[in-house]
């Protein structure tokens, strides 16, 4: 999917949620089997319940892997599940040398039909480069997440002033690596004191913004600081909305949390539909 | 295994060797079908030509994932016919937010019978320590690569003074978080200049140390460099072994590659043998 497809699918739609597909068997409803089967029926009740309200799934890699390689048949029977209107993530935080990083953007990109994979940049740049090769594919750069251990490296300061982070200096590297049309950034939600910082350097790449919801960031805060003319935004939200209800009427309340979303979504959006002269959805 | 079963392996044998079965199916003989299949007795033949020989496999995840979840379900093979009288790393570079890392914990540790797993440290300590929790098993997080883009994050200076750099903070920060009894590094054999460095904010810990052979660094220079009274090293081999032949004897051409890589070892291995009061191998 090319940015002024996403960019479309945003606006017309009115939503920037992204789905996140962290399937653990143990909280799924009691009368689901508590395997790979189970997992399979849940993903598609979840993604039919929630189409109308997202424009994105994202599909974290490790909850499929922890069920061996049946997990990883249901994850590409889970992608494959997705319509093309949506755009598909691997959340994978894969990263290798040259070689190897060929064969995991082959892995997401090529064998399976995903329109993005997260990409951990430690290893620098013919780790990621493999990854950007595809027409219409994206790679996802870690920047700053929005887990605790982000201050471990990715806040530390890179001088003895304090100032840039690795992770600015991160971000400000990858960005000449690729263009604003097949690479993103993750910015943790969770890290709202450093989303000006961000779009100074990076105005206009999108950004996939994990941490709304269970991790408690604050949607409204994060869109006024991250939104685009464009859009340039995909705010994903996983527990919150495939585990709105542990009963057999999960998909139902994940729709209408998804829907919830989507509503406040659609009202953020408001003044960026009038700057570029859109009706309201 | 534990760190004592490891040292024994290596010290009985005579050898540190780590053969890395990344295999390609374009690179395989033209005789085998170039299919998961094919992957699977490809893998098959070079393990049993070279168990005598080496002390530890690792299996690179992206080539597995590049042919979809048979590929997976190959991955699940080839380890199962790996004795437990080897080491076995799943070279996957994993890590993300603690509840995530802890499925890929799960996948590798629990689900799969590896020993280790590889880890990319960028996002800290919560991402690192679901690795850490197995006993007998083992995290192996990346220290400093072998690769180019190794320049790009790793080797950058945290102060105007140029020193210390990423990688050195990052060994030196996630020493703490495991001990020399779970927890690996990751060096590549073509950064020489480093290893004294390294070896002095890690004197203990067991380096696994990719690179030798394609790659074109010195196994006799990082031996003596990184060789500790417990042995502490491992060196992994993946092309140069298991490509030694593009024809059908592929197995015999790896068996003797390997012993090459086994003699040059046990000679390597000499002072140190003598230093602990063993007889030579």
């Amino acid at each position: 999917m090319t940015r002024a497809q996403l960019t479309e699918h945003i606006f017309s739609k009115g939503s920037y949620l992204c789905v996140g597909l962290d399937t653990d068997p143990q909280r799924m409803p009691a009368d689901l089997p508590r395997d790979a089967n189970g997992v399979l029926a849940f993903n598609k009740a979840v993604i039919d319940a929630t189409l109308d309200h997202c424009v994105a799934y994202k599909i974290n890699t490790a909850f499929y892997e922890a069920l061996g390689y049946r997990g990883w048949e249901v994850m590409e029977q889970t992608v494959a599940h997705i319509p093309d209107t949506h755009f598909r993530i691997a959340d994978a935080k894969r990263g290798d040398i040259g070689n190897t990083s060929s064969q995991y953007a082959r892995a997401f990109l090529q064998t399976l039909p995903f329109d993005a994979v997260t990409i951990a940049p430690y290893m620098g740049e013919d780790s990621v480069r493999p990854f950007l090769q595809f027409e219409g594919k994206w790679g996802i750069v870690l920047g700053l997440t929005s887990n605790p251990g982000a201050a471990d490296f990715e806040l530390q300061s890179l001088d003895s002033e304090g100032n840039p982070m690795l992770y600015e200096e991160v971000i400000r590297t990858v960005a000449g690596w690729g263009t604003t049309e097949n690479l993103m950034f993750v910015v943790g939600a969770t890290q709202t004191t450093q989303f000006d910082t961000i779009r100074r350097i990076i105005p206009e790449h999108f950004l996939l913004v994990p941490g709304v919801g269970a991790q408690g960031g604050s949607l409204k805060e994060i869109s006024q600081k991250a939104l685009t003319p464009e859009g340039g935004l995909l705010v994903n939200v996983s527990r919150d909305v495939i585990y709105a209800s542990s009963g057999n009427n999960f998909a139902d309340a994940a729709g209408l949390r998804a829907q919830a979303y989507h509503t406040e979504m659609s009202g953020l959006l408001l003044p960026r539909l009038r700057d570029i002269g859109r009706a309201p959805i």
